[in-house]
């Protein structure tokens, strides 16, 4: 049976991060990919911002998280943001390092704003360095009063659609809104991915709230999905929250604060998901629920192996419902249960019964694996913890896609 | 410069499981596989060997894993193995037990045998009882005076080859003959994978010995391979030692012990390179090596993640020396190291200098990546440390037959 909750927020038709009041966004195309596609976007916001970032835990991070981050630990504020795609700015040495912090101070001066209120994000090809001729020539064509769907654009790679999302939720009886943009499609594993994801809310928070709740719904969102199992060099989410709603300040005293986390988490898992769904060469949604786990890191860690097994994927891709792949990537995991107490379902047709092969009829677990939404359950009758992980297939797009990324 | 050490050891040619003295094997068409293919093979020593096992670290281990592991714990002897492909005997409960115990006294029966020196295997599909029937009747068909070749087709799966080897080496004066047969294919990762090898030799060696010799052997071949970074629940190495040979009783402090060493670790290595060659829809074998590293351990990680990263193997299928990769996966390794130190080469041509780009011809780099061996070196400038990891790359065949293993 599923339970209906009450949502206390309400998703915006077409919401960006430009919903919330206070934010323009907009995104040009500046000759950095092929087919004079938009690749350098934008974010400001008419005040500055507290702000708040989770960046790669790949011990090879890339230049512009060092100037971003340095940025945000000055004051715990951010006014602007300008992301390039095409190039990841990473391993580029100290050229690379000079040529973020170049991005950072012409991107700041064009804008008007303090330096320090400026991050700059990159994405794209690794070891290459960005011909800064063009990005500064770039920059310097920002003007304001763009369209937050040209930004959502112009920080795509291999993506194939942008992902955009905004909610508004009533916090001390006034609207506040939460918008998003992300990025994403190769490279992505737990702890961040080449994936870039921006969020923007005209909630009043104070910086290190905003990094605590960024951090918590990053664990249950962006760290729960994976395309490949690779990490990558430049994979970072950003928070702006203006205050322009005029809400009294949020914490996790407030009486709001659930409603406002709710609200926050929906956008960072929403997000999340269609990264997922758009990982390169993927066909489908694959939604792994774990559940009645003893911890909730093993529920976790079981979900994100399965999702991330190349023959669980494989046998998604071809509808194929070779249970015996799932229990064998549970196996892997290093979570702790045991075997003869796990049940599997696909869908809602149960595969396997306390450790043994359920009786169930192929062509209707077939059919399960074929929806655009594949959902597969884990009950490990062990404890009374769940997680959830997003993934996709592994088609032979995927294969082509990687196999000539750069030619 | 290339370092020629004389090797102490020489390779058979045709070599296999039954070069040893005083082995046999062979196998037969029992009707598990499609096609009338090999399907059961089996290898029988004249007198009881010492004998040892490695086995898979996936929590769910297969029956007939648990039936051998009883087998070898009661006085550390086997006489003989019997193999069947296309079935695994794995998640199939207590009737899977009892059939893996009916397997075993039925093989024990036949060749006249005691029970505890009889062992089982299994590889192939998941979640099926085996068709018992078939297996009674085809074990009571094994007459002694069979091919090792046909051994050798019998434990395929998805393998396009046989992987066979032999090495003899001279200790205390008398030639001690080395052999092994292993399949692999898909589902293989470090820590054992769907990954059979059975070792065959005349050394007097005893079971104590044995076992911790293939245990570090193992460490440094068997568990440096990955296809897929999925664990079977099937994986599993065996070793008998009969003492045909007529040496004195091997230990580490016998005066040839190094150069036993060295002879059983190549037969380990040289299996093990040969499933990682043919990795499911793999073209190439990839060998990663790194040097100077902290220590050995830190030095495997990397090896190993590099190896196992599918943007990486993508990227070798379609031979663009994307090395951005290489360093991505190295950062995702878990190894603590100073990203500014490393040098990466494909085949002989640099590609990355002191953790920059080197100037390198994409074309040269490219004609590495098609070689039949590809061969990628990473110096860290760490310490003295170094690990070798072997696998393949990731092509559309892969994706193919895993979309469809079983339909």
């Amino acid at each position: 049976m599923i339970k209906t909750k009450q949502a206390a927020y309400t998703i915006l038709e077409d919401g960006n991060v430009s919903s919330p009041g206070g934010f323009q966004a907009g995104g040009a195309a500046i000759g950095l990919r092929k087919g004079n596609k938009l690749d350098l976007g934008w974010i400001y916001s008419e005040v500055p911002a507290s702000a708040a970032g989770v960046y790669t835990l790949n011990s090879f991070r890339a230049a512009p998280l060092l100037v971003t981050e340095e940025s945000i630990r000055q004051e715990g504020k951010l006014q602007g943001i300008v992301v390039n795609s095409a190039n990841a700015n990473a391993c580029t040495g100290e050229e690379g390092l000079i040529n973020a912090y170049t991005m950072r101070q012409t991107f700041a001066d064009q804008l008007g704003i303090p330096t320090a209120y400026a991050a700059v994000a990159s994405t794209g090809l690794i070891g290459v360095q960005l011909p800064m001729d063009k990005v500064i020539d770039g920059i310097h064509s920002i003007e304001l009063q763009g369209q937050a769907d040209d930004f959502a654009h112009a920080i795509l790679t291999t993506d194939t659609c942008t992902k955009q999302v905004a909610v508004t939720v009533s916090i001390d009886g006034v609207p506040v809104t939460i918008g998003g943009a992300a990025k994403g499609s190769g490279m992505i594993h737990p702890n961040m991915a080449t994936m870039l994801a921006f969020v923007t809310t005209d909630a009043a928070i104070p910086a290190d709230v905003l990094e605590q709740l960024l951090k918590q719904s990053t664990d249950q969102s962006y760290n729960m999905i994976t395309i490949d199992g690779d990490t990558s060099t430049n994979d970072m989410v950003l928070v702006l929250a203006n205050g322009k709603a005029g809400n009294k300040e949020l914490h996790p005293g407030h009486a709001d604060w659930e409603k406002f986390y709710a609200a926050f988490h929906y956008v960072s898992q929403e997000l999340a998901k269609k990264i997922a769904r758009d990982g390169e060469g993927a066909t489908k949604l694959v939604e792994v629920r774990v559940q009645h786990a003893a911890t909730a890191e093993e529920a976790g860690a079981i979900g994100k192996t399965i999702v991330a097994s190349s023959l669980v994927k494989t046998a998604i891709y071809g509808a194929d419902p070779n249970w015996g792949r799932i229990i064998m990537a549970a196996g892997n995991s290093g979570a702790t249960f045991n075997p003869n107490n796990i049940s599997v379902w696909l869908g809602d047709v149960q595969v396997v019964q306390a450790g043994k092969p359920a009786a169930f009829d192929e062509q209707s677990a077939s059919k399960q694996l074929k929806q655009q939404t594949v959902v597969i359950t884990i009950d490990l009758q062990e404890g009374s913890e769940e997680a959830t992980a997003w993934g996709c297939d592994l088609s032979y797009d995927y294969v082509k896609i990687n196999a000539s990324y750069r030619t």
